[in-house]
């Protein structure tokens, strides 16, 4: 039977406002929101301020409120809401993948200890339904893969570089006047954004905890006009991607800038769209495209979280209970393109597999196979670009497959 | 609690071979087949000859069999299955689409009546778990349109023609060769199989029953040499495009063919796959891209509806519960191209509003809105060859959406 559920809302940014909207805007919902817990005092607000409280107890001391929403900003605040709130019975909805990446295996554990349900659909892609697919769907498919745009705002700054020939520092301009970049960038053109729901996507895909900090992240920031002219002359986009493979005995698993074709279906993925693309033995084959990022996207995939609960929906984390996940590992060559200013010291011979390269107007550019490890390395350094290579598609892309998995 | 769930399966051709592969490499699923039941008796099977049986009262008077899988070809003979296997208490699994199509207000009014299950994932874009997703995930989004590639043999054909230059009868005759394409092939090139798979995904989609034929659906098997020349000559490719909308007090569907931009993302669904575009209110535009056919694919789908009986699982209809559904209507203008051999009566002024055309070799194409009535007229006629405008995206496109939706 449905249940009408009581919600605590923490937070009233972005996320929260458009929760507040999808929650009015429907009627097949049983929910409603008691309070909205908020920070700043002296910001006006577009509701009534009876709907307001200042403090967290107000929400998770209250015996009438059945679900805490989370959506505030900060990780480490945040996971004492979600724990306070399961300790003291409450349900929880939350979208920060930040916190859920850095506390996984606790947030697993809150929930079996507490007999609650934690849901975070929000917190991956966006509006793109991938958990609940991962859990439902495909519980009796086994997955070799996961891969895709998991960041909006990377990837609208990426499409507008391509695009419109903008430069890098007028695309971010624009991605954040839009509201899809931060006001401080690092954590999505740094890769580290895509690495919290790659790190949580694993876990509903393979069975298996990474640390995020486990998780190597090249971010596209330094991609330089070399690259672009690069791409361009040769019929590539570039993308950031984050992918996951298991291969034989292990989990593999990381986030890097990679040149796409022009045809391939990843190219057409633009703006603030993201992608997943799940490969496995069964269904094989299969994306989701949706907005990764917005008010309402994501409002959107919290309020079918909030729903999933009036039906006492809980994730199952079947692939953990199975109990023969492989472990995670970096040990792993790729195909990339490494650009850098002449004088710099890679060379050929730091290659696995050196596959060719040129040089001129005072840039190097190197191609080959190359352990990930060293690729980061690279991607450290001063004035030095690391792309994968489209060639990692093409040659591991069956001939006749058309929705081609870029893979090693 | 999981169940674990005796099968009885009708029918042991592509997809309950899949099934029966499917359902042994996998350890997830609480489910065995206890009984296949089949008609030919001299056909050599692969499993052992204590699985068969000829006798529908040996799976349907077994009460031992809590599930009945139902995957034989003849619509009429399956819907008399699944209403026998519900009244006697069991559940249903199908991929039946016309049988559903033409029976779905039956197959809900039947799971209301006693009680059970009706799934059919299966039935509709094979291994796109596009059902499950518009009944758990879009239940509280109000979507306004689906549309997309509904058919794998078309799609074959159609990439075949273009990518490799072949004409129609030889890619044909390979898509039939792979097992895509059934040796009538009618039901799939004039655009019934689509527009079945369409009239399901209606209900699940908008909560109102259509009847097929109700359904407006013209074929690829009239595209001329002509056409291809204009498509390829306009950077565009042509998709068997099913659709449906919500537009203001009515719900619209038909299938036809369309002429897609080469680097629409539809276009880079080829092949056997199939793509389903959803856009609703709150998550806006969502695609799934996943094998449409296949004895895999399709069998794992079925799997994946038996996993789901492991949990009592049940399609809602919450749409039609909701008691708020538009009817269906074919009220509409479309914009199409329409080319016949010079001398036939069409004429200028037959469009709504007419927007260009030329003649040559022959041939005659006209350009313009025109009542889908009409087009359907058209299409019937010797020689006529309709295909949506490519302009019917491009128009409708908002200019900062890149998965554009091919939309009136």
């Amino acid at each position: 039977m449905k249940k009408n559920l009581k919600l605590g809302v923490f937070g009233f940014g972005c996320v929260g406002q458009g929760l507040y909207h999808v929650l009015n805007e429907t009627h097949g919902v049983k929910a409603e929101v008691k309070k909205f817990c908020v920070k700043n005092r002296s910001k006006p607000r577009i509701i009534d301020a009876a709907y307001f409280t200042y403090e967290a107890g107000d929400i998770l001391n209250d015996p009438e409120i059945d679900v805490v929403v989370e959506l505030i900003d900060d990780a480490e605040a945040a996971f004492k809401i979600v724990k306070k709130a399961i300790e003291n019975g409450k349900h929880v909805v939350t979208a920060n993948k930040k916190m859920l990446a850095e506390h996984l295996e606790e947030i697993y554990q809150l929930q079996q200890t507490y007999d609650r349900s934690i849901l975070y659909e929000g917190a991956v892609c966006g509006s793109i339904p991938i958990l609940r697919n991962l859990e439902e769907y495909y519980d009796n498919d086994l997955i070799t893969s996961i891969e895709g745009i998991f960041n909006g705002s990377t990837n609208y700054i990426l499409t507008k570089v391509f695009d419109e020939r903008k430069n890098y520092a007028e695309a971010l301009k624009q991605a954040q006047e839009l509201g899809f970049a931060e006001t401080d960038p690092s954590l999505d053109v740094k890769g580290f954004d895509p690495k919290f729901k790659l790190a949580i996507a694993i876990t509903h895909t393979f069975g298996v905890f990474v640390r995020p900090e486990n998780i190597i992240n090249i971010g596209i920031h330094k991609i330089s006009a070399t690259d672009l002219k690069y791409a361009r002359e040769n019929n590539l986009t570039i993308k950031l991607v984050a992918r996951a493979y298991k291969i034989k005995d292990n989990i593999f698993g990381f986030v890097a800038p990679q040149y796409v074709p022009t045809d391939h279906m990843l190219a057409s993925v633009r703006n603030e769209y993201n992608a997943v693309l799940v490969e496995g033995a069964f269904a094989e084959k299969q994306v989701f495209i949706g907005k990764g990022a917005g008010s309402y996207p994501t409002g959107s995939a919290v309020l079918s979280d909030i729903s999933a609960l009036t039906f006492d929906y809980r994730y199952e984390y079947k692939k953990i209970a199975q109990g023969d996940a492989f472990p995670f590992s970096n040990e792993i060559l790729v195909d990339a393109v490494v650009s850098f200013p002449e004088g710099s010291h890679i060379t050929t011979r730091d290659f696995e597999t050196f596959k060719g390269g040129y040089q001129g107007n005072g840039f190097q550019n190197l191609q080959g196979s190359v352990h990930l490890e060293k690729l980061k390395e690279w991607a450290e350094q001063d004035g030095v670009s690391v792309i994968l290579a489209p060639q990692l598609n093409l040659a591991a892309a069956p001939q006749t497959a058309e929705v081609e998995r870029l893979s090693a």
